[in-house]
């Protein structure tokens, strides 16, 4: 996606040899604009397929998906939770995920009541690196015995291997843009 | 706002005399839909404020106020952050926030790039009970020297004195639903 990648050349900044923050118009401060060329770019993506509802993980994930949803003709969204909410449902399909920046474990959970074995399920998330996050979505939506229709990631990060275990879960994968390394501080794109 | 009302008086779920459980809609599966009617309706209660830019706090006033910017012409949208980040920078306007519902401080956080003195803010958040969420808010915007136009609530609980906090501020206030009391398990609707 054209526009996306050369957003991510002229603000992305590049800390080190693996963070590209984008914070300018992804996960901080947030391009509306853009974010409904997101939705379009999904929407043709994945227009063969029947898809219910869009699956996401606090915070990033969130504006994302609402914005996208609207492009699927305004299917609803539900949004894991990664922290203590006094308000959650106690019934909760939930999971553990790692954090590799982090370097700690964390858990998702979502309400059983929002996930439902007719669901067809895209799920939606602002980066794919090693896939931890993206593969917890996946298994709540197993453990609700809904199907994952495939993941829509806006940022990928070809050089950590998130693409091949989810592929290897037999799940379809569309990145928007798709970084093949960063090299002295470049970002080098894989054709997407 | 009535659709909203009647939202909440069918799918919400009090819990004791003083939190409303509205997750099937506002904050943790999201209806995409009425977060559209939310946006008109809050284009037509600040239509004579110039606005350039909406600040929310992460997660669940994230979807509101992406939405919402499509109806003040796909502005721009600033989430604060509540969790540490690594993606976020050092250099922030920050402010403490007491949380009564979890009895407990947290920072919340926002880059200074993306708050300027020039910007016209509109303060979304999804519910405004004791308001320190919202004054955190307010605090950060004029740490940036910025302007706060209003602030724009979805659910407002008028038993708790978070509105007139925030009008002593001499700041704008409009809540799409009000509620006056819960009682005996029963939601009391101020017009709004």
């Amino acid at each position: 996606m054209e526009v996306l990648k050369e957003k991510i050349l002229t603000e992305g900044t590049i800390i080190g040899s693996k963070i590209l923050k984008v914070d300018s118009f992804l996960n901080h401060q947030i391009d509306i604009n853009l974010f409904n060329e997101i939705g379009k770019e999904f929407k043709e993506r994945f227009s063969s397929h029947e898809i219910t509802k869009i699956l996401t993980v606090e915070a990033s994930g969130i504006g994302i998906a609402c914005i996208v949803a609207q492009h699927f003709g305004n299917i609803p969204v539900v949004f894991a939770k990664k922290h203590e909410a006094a308000n959650l449902d106690s019934d909760t399909y939930e999971t553990d995920v790692f954090s590799f920046t982090k370097n700690k474990t964390y858990k998702i959970r979502a309400s059983k009541k929002y996930i439902n074995p007719e669901d067809k399920i895209l799920i939606i998330d602002d980066f794919l690196a090693n896939g931890n996050a993206s593969l917890g979505l996946v298994e709540i939506v197993r453990q609700a015995k809904a199907k994952v229709v495939g993941v829509g990631i806006v940022i990928e990060k070809a050089f950590q291997n998130g693409r091949i275990l989810i592929e290897n879960e037999g799940i379809k994968v569309e990145s928007l843009a798709i970084i093949k390394s960063i090299q002295d501080s470049k970002i080098v794109f894989k054709d997407a």
